[in-house]
């Protein structure tokens, strides 16, 4: 009978609604694991215990666990103050080491990023930020990490200069799952022509943007949109909306996406559509890089 | 002992949430009765005994019953169908009249107003603007109806030329209740001042407002912003969006305001910002007005 992995240390993205692990050796990850135990859910005594639900099993002497998101918040396990851009995504020194009961944790968190104008706050994608950086040194320019709260974000030598947070998925859940104009977009398909409308209508004319979604139920009402569309086209004007604030950012720039490939495939096109080419990569290939170089920095340090 | 009040006619306001009736005889309102019996509440077979509990007592001969609101939607009572504008807000010949069981209820439904393009529809609004035009015989010009789908309108003639729903209300609520934000925008507290500048913030860069949502929770992380000062921002920049989106209603125009005293006050300094001149008239005198309009009308044909 084999004894625990015990890895070298622990990768953890620990966001409001889930915690996933890493075990990591020499050679890469050992082994993941994953719950919905999210910061949201948890009260300050409640995060050792969720971590060892997860990781309990791998270790057997003390191990360092480097971890990012929410985890660090005020409400989290141990508030990570904020550094404030200009400044890298990830720095050494910068984690801040939590105290834990058991004995085998050397738990540390990464710290979250603030701009004070115009005021602005990320917690966890300066993690991914630097996990892109790692897997393209040199890197020069925009991310955009769309989502709940979609972040725009100028990199310039190495270092986040400004960023920008839009509520685009936070609001599209809202308004297509609780306002009146859920009756008319149930379900999941998808429409592309409604949703290039929505972006095009909501960047060529964005003072008209508040005007157009009641439009979204009467047209359900009078001619019979239908739900796909109507969810699309929703979609678009939300989306179109963060373009059009957010033209400074990538206007005439080339924009490197790090989201889900459903989420960065749709603002890729949007985007082409604009004249604006963009790659993409995965967001958990780019957390992952990034804790290795938080660990890395730390054990730089060491 | 007395018997019952026995009215010349019951007027009904029969919106989503409530039901108000008023025993209307030849001086006048002879009583009045609420419930929270909405629309939103009731399955088809529930709005006659939701009636009855609120006018039972009031009658025991056959009494006409004149209602307006959402009781005629496709989900109401009987469905009342849109009439479709240009036209005038309520008609001799449209009203729809409902079976029912108990022989004393003559009940008829107001019907609300559709625009084909840009495809818009109103159920309720229509009965207090006939009553905004029969307190205000021969006014010409523009209406503005605050609320959670707050409506802008064209009157020109005696006739409703054009209008324009805006979910500024609605949207007020899923954000500062819902969202990431209501964690900075408790209680309710008034701040004109940050009202104000959200109203003209949003006003003359309509393009950035996405951008200035998840503003408010970082200006309360790093700044201090306090919940009265978020939550009024925030109701400015939403207002401030719907006045930059209907512009070509009020632009040079003097505008009726027809609503809550609070929140049409709060429209009326916005407009009035904008050098726009405004009065107000209460809605509930709108809607009882529009129904003794609705009933004279019909008497008139009988």
């Amino acid at each position: 009978m084999s004894g625990p992995l015990n890895p070298d240390w622990i990768a953890a993205d620990w966001g409001t609604s889930n915690l996933r692990v890493w075990a990591m050796g020499s050679s890469g990850i050992l082994a993941f694991a994953e719950s919905d135990d999210g910061m949201g859910k948890l009260d300050r005594a409640g995060f050792e215990p969720a971590l060892l639900r997860l990781i309990d099993a791998w270790i057997d002497r003390p191990t360092r666990i480097i971890a990012c998101g929410m985890v660090g918040a005020r409400q989290g396990w141990v508030e990570a103050p904020y550094r404030a851009v200009p400044c890298p995504p990830v720095a050494p020194n910068a984690l801040i080491s939590v105290q834990t009961a058991d004995p085998r944790l050397q738990v540390q968190i990464a710290p979250g990023l603030m701009q004070a104008q115009p005021a602005d706050v990320m917690r966890g994608e300066e993690t991914q930020i630097a996990g892109a950086l790692a897997l393209h040194p040199g890197y020069d320019g925009v991310f955009c990490l769309p989502g709940t709260h979609s972040k725009w974000v100028h990199v310039s030598a190495g270092e986040v200069v400004s960023f920008q947070t839009f509520m685009t998925g936070e609001l599209f859940a809202l308004i297509a799952g609780q306002s009146v104009l859920r009756h008319g977009m149930a379900g999941d398909g998808w429409d592309q022509a409604a949703f290039d409308g929505g972006v095009g209508d909501a960047l060529s004319r964005p003072e008209k943007l508040a005007a157009r979604l009641f439009s979204l139920r009467a047209e359900g009402l009078l001619n019979g949109l239908g739900a796909d569309a109507a969810r699309s086209r929703l979609s678009g004007l939300l989306i179109g909306a963060e373009l059009a604030a957010a033209k400074p950012y990538w206007l005439g720039q080339p924009v490197t996406l790090i989201g889900s490939e459903r989420l960065s495939n749709v603002y890729k096109q949007a985007l082409a559509d604009q004249g604006v080419p963009a790659r993409t990569l995965p967001a958990t290939d780019c957390t992952l890089a990034g804790l290795v170089a938080a660990s890395n920095q730390n054990a730089r340090k060491a």
